[in-house]
């Protein structure tokens, strides 16, 4: 690698000599990056210095960035230590939340004081699953079937072929769907730790090649969008992607009056109100007050993809007085699509928030610190319903109880 | 405030004198963060002292987070420049996006290329509104009528109660939507340059307090999950929430192939294929290929809400052949949510992602600067769009080939 | 018209003189109609006569009908007597099912009895209006904003245009979608008591010829879709089709008891864990037990569209315990499309079961009788769905006991 | 049964002696009917001895209908004989239509007719299955996943228990959906020649008294509304329920330009700028033009369930230009749930409707007569939408001839 500044080398950029992204084949990353971020500031005569005060090596962050000018630093803070009973992940843990919403964290925050006055939450993952649904063009709906035909005749074939690409994802199992002369077919895999998009498109590629060889069939797309990747889509929504993964909670009716000023009753009136009827008449997918917010904030802390943040929206609360009076609350996160190796994980501070958690690397089983984070971002979540829908209820009792002349 | 060090003021903590989110009040805003780290560590016996490495003023940041411990760091890359015809937005600008998923700003690198070589493209916001949708009880549905009607004959009290809490914000209208004893009221407003959440839900408080002032209704929930908020809704992929914005381009055929090594006819059925019959097939509300992480990328590199992500996915992406042969492609987002003062634009790394756009700080006149931003997004999630239908159609085009044996 | 024989004219179609459709210009309607049932019953051997006995004059219904055979017979039953509390319907009505689904009269019957017993429901019409959207073609997305700008300046002349069409119809608004180089317009209008496809349909063709003359906008079709008939869409389920209606009723604790042998809580917790947590998580537009079951059997039974029972499923059911302990339950249907004048309402059969709920042919004033329509199926729904939660919860209540060991 | 006269039963009731469910106890079912057509006549003074021309025994609908009063008469018409190349049907078939809409079997069959030009129709069955889902509730989510192992460890003493109560019906599978503490089961049943419904409850009924009996759940409901019947639901698009079947046709250039003055290109243009992105704005899980249209007419005609013309509408139409410059265009109906024996198919003019189409009864093998019935009803929804298609395609012509001056 030459040895050269960074304003000798946008120089060579100005000149014409080399294009942005070459830079790197030209100079260290750092020097790369601090000669772009010179670059693009000039076009708008715009102070962009901060941008370069990252703390991790340019060179490594190669596999997550092209043409990288520097870094965004998200102020990060924690909740807890909730008191978690989950298959994969038992105990007391902080909980990292990368955000610039102020009284984010601090809602989260008071959420987990109430479930630990309840004695923690339960959390559980129900499916697991990462997909990818290429799209065949056949040549009529009579070809369509017989591909379907021919997929579940040979399904030990397409397994083969798929999961010979990947030392440790395995193929579930393929659902068609039929549209005219499109078959749409969704793989289904267990990808472990990993968040698994890349190892379930590169098996499918194989599945498709051998496909495309031995049929008449045609592939247009690697992805049909029946997966479905960050869209909001009801196939997720019914049939879950990635974990899908449930937290509850059953909170003393004293503990809701002396700690969140309000009623179970009142709690379970407002949910239903809200975000269950509120959202039926929204033609909505998300049926809960914010569990966006935790799932935002949790995945940047964690490295997760931020993009995927949509899927993690489809989540239904639920809240009921229970015959003794209590509170029983919940959250169940249909597509939570996590991972603890790969992708952002490698990033420094982004692995020190998996560390935070106890859940950095492979898990043993593997896919258990897959499993550990998916329970953790759902004891999050509730935490952050709890409050939120507690805050919502003092404010309706106090009024309940100005109605009252009080 | 006390001089102490994070070591001290941990021990303070662990003696059980302080509780972790009262730090700040005992010592100054770094060293309280950096007691917290310490102790968060100490817990699960992690390595974070990589989190401490941020670029910004704790102190300053306390209106952006609770209970920091430090800061992630997210790669930041740009793609461009990419010229723009926008109403708010014209010129050659940076695009710069924030990710830790490799391949993604080179790619839309790439769209930005090809647009260029197209001429740029064109962007507009067709509707603006930020919304809050509070709903109320009342005593059955002739009572909800009456309600509906006692709204339409008092808006303009209601817009003098709602705007008297802000200097920028102005009531648009306000939509009405009956469940039984449930009433909901949309309020949508021009929120200028801020992305409004915070001043609509403001000004809807006050409204509220002149409802349950002048009526029998009891407000139930400031938010009764018609704005919609951070949920995949379908009254915001319908209505539009925040900015909806449409980019286009039309790109010669000749450009295409060359380019882009496919045909507008391949790119046209890709995305008819996937983007629509897919998406259909789905029960989506996301009709495009991957619009969210452009979204997600722009919005962590100019400090918006990462949660609201989930309703800039409510995007449709078109792609024909036009008479001339060449390829028109648009992509329209239905419910981008973006401000270029408050919230997460404050920071000083958001703040330089802002700059580089040009569209820091109020617009002039005020709405301006954030109408461009929703340009900027629009056209790189074009650029996107282009780039990975691109992707998929060269390799049908070389899958074509091979199946004519060439 | 020649004086002819039905099997004098099939022989003529076998003859190769004549086709199918053109008998009526050959033979009085109902020779066509008979020629043409032999005609058909031999292709297959058939026993169809039945088809013959049919009571109305096959020449006066030659504008519902073409190639005429017969006609279907639909065993039609009462429910009720039901009083009603409505705007535009008060008073004690018998509620007209057409359905071959065995006990559904007999449950609507059951919740109209218990109607009753709490003094009767009480029903609104909360929105009305009836839609159609055509679609345009224009440059680009600066071209679309153009033209929805120019509808915004222009509005009084598209609605000069459209009225012009009709003598009772008034266009209400026109709300316009944009999405890369479409434009969709949804032309709202008031068609008083016409369920109004037609209307609109006619009327809003002139307004987009006034479009299209004056902008350089090119109409794709009348129906864009945005409309939205006989689909289930969420703009329907959102905004509104027709009438939205909603009816409600609060049943005394003892009558639940008695009568329904269940309990207020046992009712809205079935309507919650099913109405509302089970359709959310099946991504449904309808929150309700079996609301399309009334509207399917009303519409039959009084002449309406029944392909248009798609939108009347647009429903959500409320059931709550009061702070009485008495139950309060609600239907709210979004996009309701009734009529008492025109299409099928003219047919003899239908015309009677329009007579039985005392809303046959215009209202006075225009639209109060299709109002009186939407109350009364409105009612039927709510008595529907009050019964089968009630069946539901009775077994509930045996088993609840069976667990308790009595 | 005594020998009676309606004029005395009737008076019998007004005598407060019998009420109006119970005069089949008294006297002769169509006496019983006839009083009770006087007494709902005299309430409201209305005309309906129409009502009373019925062409069937009253007392064989009892299994149809309750407080019968007469029968609703409505029009039939046929279209075709059209070409069906389908797995269960084969050969040219008229389709019955029974509606009253005015011009629509003209519609369909001109629809007809330009398929049979073109060589008729492929229809295929892609997918079987009537479900039925109850709703459990168990303690919380721990115990929910524990539910779901458990029915995965007994499903074959689940089969076993449902299929006991069905001489035909064979449990394929059954899916567990969890949210917080509720789990709904979706059973799935080959139903062969029924439509099913009755006997998917009653076999899920026995499976749910084995879950209760052996385990701690308790049922909620026995359909959970994940089924999801008679509800416009995203479950039933994806999955499918009843049968998903598809139907298409490649029609040559030439025919499309002179049978419907209308081109290939114009036909795939508005498909896609109506049924494709016009719906997906519309946040419509209906991709068509009317569908139901096709779908409510020949239900009605054949005996099927009305109010299951919601699921029908959950449709996608799909054309393009093929290279060749053909014009190819689909129709798959997800969720189209039809039965030839039970219910409405046991009156004499539904069942005179099967016999046109050959399909009334069992098949043989068993299925096939249902198979069928769904082949014929997709191939009249794709001649409904071709026909409306190049309704609009010609005016578009016209239109465009127009803007080019001829």
């Amino acid at each position: 690698m030459t040895e050269t500044t960074a304003e000798a080398l946008a120089d060579r950029v100005r000149a014409g000599e080399l294009r942005l992204h070459e830079l790197e084949e030209h100079a260290a990353a750092d020097v790369a990056t601090a000669a772009r971020r010179l670059l693009v500031a000039e076009t708008v005569d715009a102070d962009v210095d901060v941008l370069g005060e990252y703390a991790f090596d340019a060179a490594a962050a190669d596999a997550n960035i092209e043409n990288m000018i520097g870094a965004v630093q998200v102020p990060l803070g924690v909740a807890g230590p909730v008191a978690v009973d989950g298959d994969a992940l038992s105990g007391d843990r902080y909980l990292p939340l990368a955000t610039t919403e102020g009284a984010l964290v601090a809602s989260i925050n008071r959420g987990c004081s109430v479930l630990n006055d309840a004695g923690g939450a339960t959390a559980r993952v129900t499916k697991r699953g990462m997909t990818r649904a290429p799209v065949f063009r056949v040549a009529d709906v009579a070809a369509a079937t017989a591909l379907v035909e021919w997929v579940d005749d040979n399904i030990s074939e397409l397994r083969a072929a798929a999961e010979a690409t990947t030392n440790h994802g395995e193929l579930v199992d393929v659902t068609p769907y039929v549209v005219g002369n499109n078959v749409y077919l969704r793989f289904r895999y267990d990808t472990k730790d990993a968040m698994g998009m890349n190892m379930a498109t590169i098996a499918t590629g194989e599945a498709c090649a051998l496909i495309e060889a031995e049929t008449d069939a045609s592939l247009v797309a690697l992805s049909g969008n029946l997966c479905s990747d960050k869209k909001p889509a009801a196939v997720n929504a019914v049939e879950g992607r990635g974990r899908s993964v449930s937290a509850d909670v059953t909170i003393p009716r004293e503990i809701v009056e002396e700690r969140l000023h309000t009623t179970p009753a009142a709690i379970a009136e407002i949910n239903t109100r809200k975000n269950l009827v509120g959202s039926a008449k929204a033609g909505s997918l998300g049926f809960n007050a914010h569990v966006a917010n935790a799932v935002a904030a949790m995945f940047l802390a964690t490295g997760q993809d931020e993009a995927q943040v949509v899927e993690g929206a489809n989540a239904i609360t639920t809240a009921e007085t229970t015959p003794e009076g209590d509170l029983y609350c919940s959250v169940s996160l249909a597509s939570l699509e996590v991972g603890t190796v790969g992708g952002g994980t490698r990033l420094p501070t982004q692995a020190a928030g998996l560390e935070i958690l106890g859940v950095r690397g492979g898990g043993d089983p593997a896919g258990t610190n897959a499993d550990a984070l998916a329970e953790a971002i759902a004891v999050g979540a509730l935490a952050g319903e709890l409050s939120l829908l507690a805050a919502l209820g003092s404010r309706h009792l106090s009024s309940a109880h100005a109605d009252l002349g009080r």
